[in-house]
């Protein structure tokens, strides 16, 4: 399967990457070591000896310099050999690991799997309305045995909330919404107008006021090529009188791990009851159920059903809540058509599409 | 692996799919979904939503109609979409889930997985002989995790039984026994005459009076292609007065699950003792055990064997047991071939085979 | 994947093959049955039935004859059949199950896969350095999920034991040593020198008066084609008085079972305390913990990485430690490459290699 890489991904969590520790992460197909180095800063190594293959993550870590656990060669957080306690110790030139460029940044580690030159911290997306320091955030982390593909038409498919979380994210306001899709730049957004009807029983629990009483509901969401998603969910009595309004922003970024499985990291931000751990607590619980327990398994299931062909190719069925996930699934295709064509640093097996080439 | 298509296949036993139930169950590779209609009729659907590809079975049945568990878009018991809950809730054109004709017969489920319009209630054989209102009927259902060809070859072939199960099926008569196979038809009969010998331990246990004396056992085994099988064992006083004989009327159904699994549902029926549940117990228990934990891991060790290469290409060494075995398999072959030389309703990716449109 | 066919493997230990039982053990891909003869002699006979490929080891053995457990098909030590309960009783020609020359020396059971003529048991190298009279053997076998290079790899390499193995085997007097390599016929001798040094940790719990000195030690293993190693460690105060030298010797070997994993025999000889069975215990728990829990990690862990690849096709960095094995891959692919040059007794589907022959 073939992948974006001039792109950041995000990699992980930055807590679960604490000074001294390892993190065995699979990205794009790549097994991949991250750790820190002795600056407390965030690295990635391809996870694997270059003597005997050996995986890095069974050696030691000490200082940011890694010890291979069968033969003792060390690498720096750069992957530099920089000790061979074999024969002369002289560092044999090819005695180096491949790194790839990591940034830190809103509270998770970023990953560039492309050309290293074209690594810029500032392409990185903001996403500062929902990790601020005015906010409390819950973040979570789940691994779908699925696609990520399929993950990003579940998340812009807001259609199916009522109907596979109706005790938490969905609503039959949402169902009768209108939808707006409009493209801009590489990003897709998509806003859904609910008016007038139920909230959600999630937002019923954050916000009492809004229990039993019709409101306004409108929700925000932002695709940015190829798997990142910003979104904001509004509240209000219903007949826009916004006074009252309340948001709730959120974030939901996906990665490649292989081609059948991805890594999910989603947040929620709130401004009010910052304090409340226990609040924290019941939006961990109610996230985790409608995500962990509600889309894992159907997305998996739908992963089996495919068998790996992709799902267009099979020519679905297509309903009104698709449209935004169809629209940037037809951007991410041109998006890796268009790398693909481009003159890149090192030559791939891939011949270009000249096609796309000569257009 | 190539199947007969133009066929009624068992898919389940009747009291398998209570109404309001659903029941999963891979039919030649097939992944299909059994439930009840609102008048009870047994239905089957392709398990498969054709917007996103979510299983059905992941979605709620009510009065007969099944919604997936997905998006809500609810389906009847013929597969038509009936409600699409999303946008202007008009129903796609693709909106169709593939139905496949069942018959309830026999306390069992027939599905026919070719050609609907030549699915005639008609062709299901008769098992009459041993689901009737005169007999009470021990069933059972098994998984054998093994083509059901090796089945076939282990049902049609006595002489392993003295073997494979000597504490219940088999005796030293049956071994020494006389055979003779015919073709009658699509059908193949096998008949076995063991005079003057040791009742089978399970025909001891049943009938008390051949416990400890000679006697004359016969069994008649009719195959149907492609993978049914009638049987009647009888057993009588040796030297032939048939006065105190007794018979048990019995059948074996496999259905292809996956090139190397079937369903496997067997009955006996007995006209004695037809109150006694303790009875059916023992032989619940007795067959379980012959069947269950003497065939089950029997054919499925074969089957790993085999590697899925068919058995007949490795020239196995041939024993008189296996005739009746043999003459099925060449059967079979005919039939499939046949099959996919006839002009089928919809073409298949298959060349006709000339030769046999020639002959 | 090829492997040498004309040489003897280590099959089992001996007292793996009890008088009366039956060992399943798959050898170069194939499935083996072992046992004993009615005269105690150990043999093998390829693990199916020729009739319907029954798996032998599920049948009964009886006074050294196998009885196929599905239809009673007897076969005798070398193969033949000798009992047919079937129909006339006439043993059909192709009634024979494949069989193996099998020797028993050292403790072992050595089998021959090759051309059977050739199966002389003169060419089993010799082993009484380890196994003999004089000496208590504590003796150990493996199933490492890796190929069987990858530990051939790890066995002629000592520079990993100071970092795999470093409470046991390793030491930094080992690091630090010399080393020489040299071809002797089809054997390859590696010897190391690590002079005035710490001993092993190991070394250090045998030898007590080695414990917080420095001592000489050395190493001296003998690679033989394609999976044999004989080795011996000394042991003498610093300096080369050797009037208090102390030597351990020990042997591995390995035989292939799949194309990914293998079986491992180890054995290490002694002729000192004797009689201690604690001390046979400790030495037990010292090498499964070296190899079972250090090596076997290692090597399964790289056998995944690899993903069916050979090593060497990977250019992998080579370190002074590699070059008994680098020495010992070569001289085996040569091997390889010169017996599927010659005229075989049974012609192989595999072309000779013309550019060696011509050579």
């Amino acid at each position: 399967m073939t992948y974006l890489r001039n792109i950041w991904y995000v990699a992980a969590w930055a807590d679960q990457v604490p000074a001294g520790e390892k993190l065995v992460r699979r990205i794009l197909n790549e097994g991949l070591l991250l750790f820190r180095d002795a600056e407390g800063r965030a690295v990635a190594l391809r996870d694997r000896c270059p003597h005997r293959y050996a995986p890095l993550h069974l050696g030691k870590l000490n200082d940011g310099v890694i010890e291979c656990g069968y033969h003792g060669l060390q690498f720096n957080a750069q992957g530099a050999c920089i000790f061979n306690p074999h024969g002369d110790g002289v560092i044999p030139p090819l005695a180096k690991v491949e790194s790839y460029p990591v940034e830190e940044r809103h509270d998770a580690l970023w990953i560039w799997m492309g050309d290293k030159d074209r690594a810029d911290p500032a392409l990185i997306p903001d996403f500062s309305s929902v990790i601020n320091d005015g906010n409390t955030v819950v973040r979570h982390y789940l691994n779908p045995q699925a696609n990520y593909e399929l993950m990003i038409d579940n998340l812009l498919d807001l259609g199916h909330t009522a109907f596979l979380h109706p005790d938490s994210l969905g609503s039959e306001a949402i169902i009768q919404s209108t939808r707006r899709t409009r493209i801009e730049g590489d990003t897709i957004v998509d806003e859904l107008w609910a008016p007038d009807g139920d909230a959600p029983p999630m937002a019923q629990f954050l916000f009492e006021k809004f229990s039993g009483v019709k409101i306004d509901h409108w929700l925000q969401s932002t695709w940015i090529a190829p798997s990142l998603i910003r979104g904001v969910a509004g509240y209000a009595p219903a007949g826009r009188d916004r006074a009252d309004s309340e948001t709730l922003p959120g974030l939901h970024w996906l990665t490649p791990e292989t081609d059948t499985t991805c890594h999910y990291f989603a947040a929620l931000g709130r401004n009010f009851r910052r304090e409340d751990a226990q609040l924290d607590a019941i939006i961990d619980a109610g996230v985790m159920k409608a995500f962990g327990q509600e889309d894992m398994p159907m997305v998996a299931a739908i992963q089996g059903e495919l068998a790996g062909v992709e799902a267009e190719r099979l020519h679905p069925l297509v309903l009104s809540t698709d449209k935004a996930g169809i629209m940037a699934r037809g951007m991410l295709r041109k998006l890796i058509k268009k790398e693909r064509a481009e003159p890149a640093e090192e030559p791939s097996g891939d011949a270009p599409d000249l096609a796309m080439v000569g257009g």
